[in-house]
């Protein structure tokens, strides 16, 4: 009798065994380095196939603040600028040249960066704290991302007009304009920021709607400039949408 | 006389050093190596911000080969499956379960890998020979991407239509489907290659036109797997759109 339950459960555990190698154990992959994963969690993120993460994994935040203060994360965004220069040649003869003509600049992390405040709040990889970094901001000392000013600078200087839209609270606005007028940012048309009755909306249908009001005002929008894919996103858009590398957060 | 002469040149001179350095003379970049530069270059391509390239900047030839043989182009593109898998769990409890929901697979570079062909052709820094590359397509020797091809069998195990839809012309499929079977990939439900009806929209017309009739006879298009921005744009689209790495060439 005891021989026999010892057979029985031998067999129940070899089938247990083949059953678990059938469903659930995987071919093993390669190994791989922190440096090839983290850099691949990056490149998935700016793939747009990361979506809504709340924080930059744990074992890639030191990767993703040697990134985001590294001569890299600058040239990649120079290289962006350079597209949008590329582009602003091939469209010159389309543009309308009567006022109309328009493009849209997101605020945090395209024209003044937070990385000042990331520094000190766990570079990504702590969940956000909306007051401390609205604290922060009503500071007024972002520095500005030069390549992005420099773009600003040419499209005023070609008569467009330049839209601020931020997601950013209207209680900022004061501490706002101090902050991009204080970095040498000025000349813009409108200033958009977050009302009491968008404060529901998800920013990639407050952005949306920004835009619907523009081009129903007669704006041409011939592009954005944004670090999000809720800032390009969503309809209307426009032909020349453009996005700034940023792993450090997600806004949806 | 003479001595006047002088004087206004030397004031002409100064006038246009002034003039020059007025409007356009930018402020010096910072060095940058050529690891930054095709680095920042690949990156704009994966951002959507470099689009319709036809060859990859000549100086760049051995940085993009180096990657796309290298493993981190396998833990990119292992990494973006992962995400998809992550999507189909979230997902899964609003799958219809029917027979109607459906996936949409790229083949090259998607399911097959174009790097034997690529390696012997100037490996993206050469501009396209079609008729090179369709005679390599019709000996049906490309290598299966497994990261990919795992995908498919989950998806097919859950009892989604798998359809591929490609650029292709009609004219290779019969290689293409000895060339998918060979590789262990079999199963589908649709193959959809270029028709001559075809050949005067651009791709990523023709694969929306694609969803749309797909659409229209009932399939519940959760996503779409390729490795281009034109297999996944223009409408309708699909929720679930995933692009994998692929900075070697640029499909319109």
């Amino acid at each position: 009798m005891a021989r026999n339950i010892v057979f029985c459960l031998a067999i129940f555990v070899f089938l247990l065994g083949s059953a678990s190698a059938d469903c659930c154990i995987s071919p093993p992959r390669q190994q791989i380095t922190l440096k090839n994963y983290c850099e691949a969690w990056r490149m998935n993120v700016e793939l747009r196939n990361i979506r809504d993460f709340e924080v930059v994994p744990e074992e890639c935040v030191s990767y993703i603040e040697n990134y985001m203060t590294s001569s890299q994360y600058k040239v990649d965004s120079e290289r962006t600028i350079d597209e949008i220069n590329v582009y602003l040649s091939n469209y010159n003869c389309r543009f309308l040249k009567d006022g109309t003509d328009a493009w849209i600049f997101d605020i945090d992390d395209t024209l003044l960066s937070t990385i000042p405040y990331y520094k000190n709040n766990g570079f990504g990889g702590q969940k956000l704290n909306l007051s401390s970094l609205e604290e922060w901001m009503s500071q007024g000392r972002a520095p500005a991302l030069e390549h992005s000013v420099k773009l600003f600078n040419i499209l005023k200087g070609q008569g467009f007009q330049i839209i601020l839209v931020s997601s950013r609270r209207e209680t900022l606005r004061a501490a706002t304009i101090d902050n991009l007028v204080d970095q040498g940012i000025f000349g813009w048309t409108n200033l958009i920021l977050r009302g009491a009755n968008d404060e529901s909306k998800n920013i990639k249908n407050f952005k949306s709607d920004v835009r619907k009001q523009l081009i129903s005002k007669g704006c041409n929008v011939w592009g954005i400039l944004g670090d999000q894919w809720s800032s390009i996103e969503g309809h209307p858009s426009a032909k020349g949408a453009f996005k700034l590398p940023n792993p450090l957060y997600y806004v949806v």
